[in-house]
């Protein structure tokens, strides 16, 4: 499963490509994301990405949970996005 | 269709309770959402009303859109989440 990880400085447009890319090959993706910028970033990929697929006939879903990540010796708790393309 | 505004400053515990029990009625609901601040919380409200599902064998399914709004006469983007129980 390949991972996108979305930084509060992520091109949200970037992101979408790349994402939608990843869901025309491999159905499936899942975007991580610390922090609240983060994940607003994360979310607008999917929202843009949303719009390359429809032309296609094609969407997506996904999923939030939690996640716990070790960034130099400290834990912290990321947003793991699960798409699957529909 | 009901709608959950969350803000920055929403309880994710909360919004995630408020939501399990609009699915568990209509099978879906939408979060609306401004700022980064805001969509974090919406997100984590999210993932923590997932929590609230899987016992009973259910699940849910999110998919974001920009949503334009007015507020105070100024046109904002808000990020739309419809939200459906599987």
């Amino acid at each position: 499963m390949e991972i996108l990880k979305v930084s509060s400085k992520s091109n949200p447009n970037l992101v979408a490509g790349a994402l939608v890319n990843i869901l025309k090959s491999d159905k499936k993706a899942q975007i991580h994301s610390i922090g609240a910028g983060a994940l607003n970033q994360a979310i607008k990929s999917i929202a843009i990405a949303r719009g390359y697929l429809t032309p296609s006939g094609q969407d997506l879903r996904c999923v939030p949970s939690f996640l716990e990540v070790e960034i130099d010796k400290e834990i912290k708790t990321a947003i793991k996005l699960e798409i699957n393309l529909v």
